[in-house]
């Protein structure tokens, strides 16, 4: 008999993402990305959760997601958004409004890797200054031989 | 009097990765990219450790990462462990033999984004069919109007 657990690991194990052919390469590189980090984390509700909370997932329009992943491009933020959508890490409901009203939710699935990407946001955010520092230290070293 | 937790929730309040001009937006970028996932996943010694086990982080040489990193360019390569060792999160070691070992080791930064980084590997592997399926899906459904 196999274990919930036994099964997951068996699953685990049939891919492997340092293999190039591997199709889990691929997954890893579109979820590797600064864009799907920041829709994730948006849409996994982190931005109106006060650090040391448990964010609340919530759907947002396209002209919000826009606004606060400052900087993307409209078709940068368009595709990236197809893609995720595609994947089934989330949906996008069209109500028929006047203008139409696009919003986006993450699956459950889209919520398992929030996690993570929650994570990586807070990293990059709780050890910049440690980062700065050790890149200044590094700059100031002789350049190696 | 402030905890360390407080201080922590400041440092991270301080830094906005959702901001196109703050530093953690650039760190981010940084992090999520496949080559930086895989890296620390092969320093973090990932590979040895059957799932369900601890992971036990191991010094690599170059050639060795080159040879488990699948599709990885030497340029590349060079680049991404260059930039981490900038940040810290690595250190590279040169025994003098002849010819010269080269050695890869990850600092304690190093492996406090490890944990993500094998979170982000594990779960591209173990959702893999999943995301597999779910494209099939929404490939039958017809194009949208």
């Amino acid at each position: 008999m196999t274990t919930k657990a036994d099964q997951k690991a068996q699953v685990a194990a049939e891919y492997n993402a340092f293999l190039a052919l591997c199709p889990s390469r691929r997954l890893l590189d579109r979820i590797s990305n600064k864009w799907v980090v920041l829709i994730l984390c948006a849409l996994g509700g982190d931005t109106s959760a006060p650090p040391g909370t448990t964010p609340a997932p919530k759907a947002m329009r396209y002209s919000e997601l826009a606004r606060l992943l400052t900087g993307v491009s409209q078709k940068m933020l368009t595709q990236t958004l197809r893609a995720l959508e595609r994947d089934g890490l989330l949906t996008r409901t069209v109500t028929p409004t006047v203008p139409v009203t696009v919003t986006y939710e993450l699956t459950d699935l889209g919520l398992s890797l929030h996690h993570l990407t929650r994570g990586l946001r807070q990293w990059a955010q709780t050890h910049m200054d440690q980062v700065l520092t050790n890149r200044e230290k590094h700059d100031a070293q002789a350049p190696r031989p």
